[in-house]
């Protein structure tokens, strides 16, 4: 037993969203972080050398699924080795794309301008289950004063001998961290061959295109605040030729010894038309001790005249099932985060 | 790790079942507790407040199924603050109709003759799956001198203007105990409008009724042995201006240290014709120690001319289908529980 | 917390696998024991007496699947006592069958010749979900100086008066060890009546025959290297009167004091006209510790005429779906194992 730590996040909050005529009301998971359950350990082989497994499950906290069974069904599982040269595993692993959260003031994944509007351009680039991989090697760097490198390669497992890469997700990334300041950049791209066949684990478009995107952002720790931001690019998500870009700014303001105030603004610049949106969202994050913590924050989406991205609202009509575009998505939520 | 108590049941038995020429024989899971897998703790925030939570699945220990898979996937699954004021707790939940167990002689789920009489009246005042609440709040009063009130509401979360409340389950309960005594009253009711949306949480039948339901229980301890009943109204259950009732009577006999007799007999007072039902279960449960039980029993289940109540054998015949009425139903049942 | 224990298995493995023109690139779970996450305990009752409970779940290491959702689900779950009259369980358990991998040099389940062939003529009696028994009563004897008995049978619960015992499997099997010597017996039937309705648990073919195998095994430890070899019989498994054999015969030679190669050749002889099939399997075992070990094989499986065996490379003509029989399937994996 004593192989083996059971962790994870209990998270659930009360939540209010609006877009058009919809209106919900209701509990949901994950507020501030993704409920979890995970297992995890680590054994000495001797020289400087570690076997290491994380086992860990999403968990749907207000719905009636088991460990794994809804929503991001496992968050990762992997065995690896790490040593003096980094780290090497194999399994279901995060892409570099995943750390981002790093430079979000809103590290809440549902409610982070920057995850909402990249996932709607079909980003890899964020801190959720686009930047999850399954059947992947992934290496980390050690830390070389402040820079690590990391790597990660999915093979979608196209079983044939033409377009054997359809689907595979490559990914590098570089994080820096020096006193106040922290950078990162990350590349991902995504093989999208005309006439490949499809697998449930990337589905993969008619495109001929590979899908590349470029990431960079950085923070910096002022003591009275800590500002975000980041900048990418998304090209070939959805459409050739397309090249989307998604910015946010953002800060994190200590009011008290417990309290934080959470600001981010974020916009796109989507080659389609009338396809920009923008968001903003403001959290007030209340510790209640190191593990615990209440929460509670507004979040706003505008969008164009061809989008309808929403967070808990439905975004199409409930009668007609007609995108609700040109419509602002409106989410107030008050939660409780428990790490065990 | 010390953060966490994994925590469960692990209950099989061998059961034979009869119900005119359906005939089953195998081994089943649950006969005396439902098996699960439970991970719970708790965090002391000073003050006398403490963050909780529990994370609980349902195991098919005979059938080849995960964690949460089969039958009730998720027991409870929340995350809460317990204090002075009580305890508050948002996620999937008890409903104060699931404690009736406490007033049960038979607190068997599946063999149980308040549960097998109501569930089959659509009831949610059961220690079972329809007393377990998705999408929830849930408050718990401080001990008032033997008096608990205890109050769920359940989102169905209809994400729409009109009907918002549609599928919404809320109820009070308050369970009063002082010595031998124990009383326990339950209100619960379902909003059904008509034309709302149904949900795979709270599938909505198209009558325009709320289901509303009232219970009282009690038991009282003689030493010699426990008396233990209950009587409970359903109303709107599935028809318009319906009206049920189901009582039971029971009691425990201790019979040597380790050796208890629990006998129940429950019948039902439904409005619709020859719907009425009646069920009794004689139980022998033997203590091999703290955590481990012996147990063997029979529930006979008596059926009118219009219902076909049964546990173990199929309720329909094999070849046409057809609901087999106005036959009894027979379970016999051998097996061994273990709490961990 | 003490009385659970949590256990498992983290594998996976870097793979290629070619057959015809289709070719496998990937990462995949399980090449040397199949990951799993486990909880077990065991409580004294006194006089000799323990209740003993497992739950055991199959994980896709690689894939994006909860803890039992993907593959074999549940590995077991049962709940026992034990004790001088050796252990009674209830729940879904191992037939004897599953024990094989004691005579086997490769007991890597997806790459043993043993498991490959006999599992392609539906055999029970293989190291594999196959010889997992749902709804099942298992009797295992003490040791009798060397001597061990084992007995399953599981009920297939066919709801009805006719066809009872449709799809229920019994086994039994016999294991000797002493000293260098180890020898296993199994005998394994399971019942398909004519007429039968199917479950899901054990899929029923329209064949009313009853499927009986036998199984001889044995090793032998010369020191230098151990022996290893078997021979089994499958009769009436997917056609009338038919009667398979498979044989295997192998070894595990010790070159280091961490190394250990493994090599096993197997095959098939089978009723069919030209649905023979062989396999070899070569593989390098390097413990890095007690509990992790590295790994590196190569696998072939030589097909018939009518035979279309494959591992890791798809068996069937990707665009046309028709087996690609007469070739064989190339495997090479390299990968690392962790119990925890």
């Amino acid at each position: 037993q004593s192989n083996v730590t059971v962790y994870g996040v209990a998270d659930a909050f009360f939540g209010y969203g609006k877009m058009d005529d919809n209106k919900f009301t209701g509990v949901e998971s994950g507020g501030w972080a993704g409920s979890r359950l995970g297992f995890k350990g680590s054994e000495d082989l001797g020289n400087g050398l570690k076997a290491v497994f994380t086992l860990e499950y999403g968990l749907e906290l207000d719905d009636n699924e088991g460990v794994g069974a809804g929503g991001p069904r496992s968050r990762q599982q992997f065995v690896g080795l790490q040593g003096g040269f980094g780290f090497i595993g194999l399994g279901r692993q995060y892409s570099p794309g995943y750390y981002v959260f790093k430079y979000d003031a809103i590290n809440v994944i549902p409610f982070s301008p920057q995850f909402v509007l990249a996932n709607a351009l079909g980003s890899n680039i964020v801190a959720a289950t686009p930047a999850r991989v399954s059947n992947s090697i992934n290496y980390k760097s050690p830390d070389f004063g402040g820079l690590t490198l990391n790597a990660v390669y999915g093979f979608n497992e196209v079983n044939q001998d033409d377009n054997r890469q359809a689907g595979d997700l490559a990914a590098i990334g570089a994080d820096y961290a020096n006193g106040p300041l922290a950078i990162g950049l990350v590349y991902s791209q995504v093989k999208q061959d005309a006439g490949a066949i499809p697998s449930e684990k990337f589905p993969v478009t008619t495109a001929d295109e590979t899908k590349k995107e470029a990431y960079l952002g950085a923070a910096y720790d002022f003591g009275m605040f800590k500002l975000m931001g980041s900048y990418q690019v998304i090209k070939d998500a959805t459409l050739d030729e397309d090249s989307d870009k998604v910015w946010q700014l953002g800060g994190v303001v200590p009011v008290s010894s417990a309290g934080k105030v959470h600001l981010s603004y974020g916009r796109t610049d989507a080659d389609r038309d009338d396809s920009d949106a923008a968001a903003w969202s403001l959290m007030y994050s209340h510790s209640l001790s190191k593990r615990t913590l209440a929460y509670v924050g507004y979040t706003q989406v505008q969008n164009d005249d061809a989008t309808n991205i929403s967070i808990l609202a439905k975004r199409t009509d409930e009668i007609t099932g007609a995108p609700l575009t040109d419509e602002d998505s409106r989410n107030f939520l008050i939660g409780v985060n428990h790490s065990f």
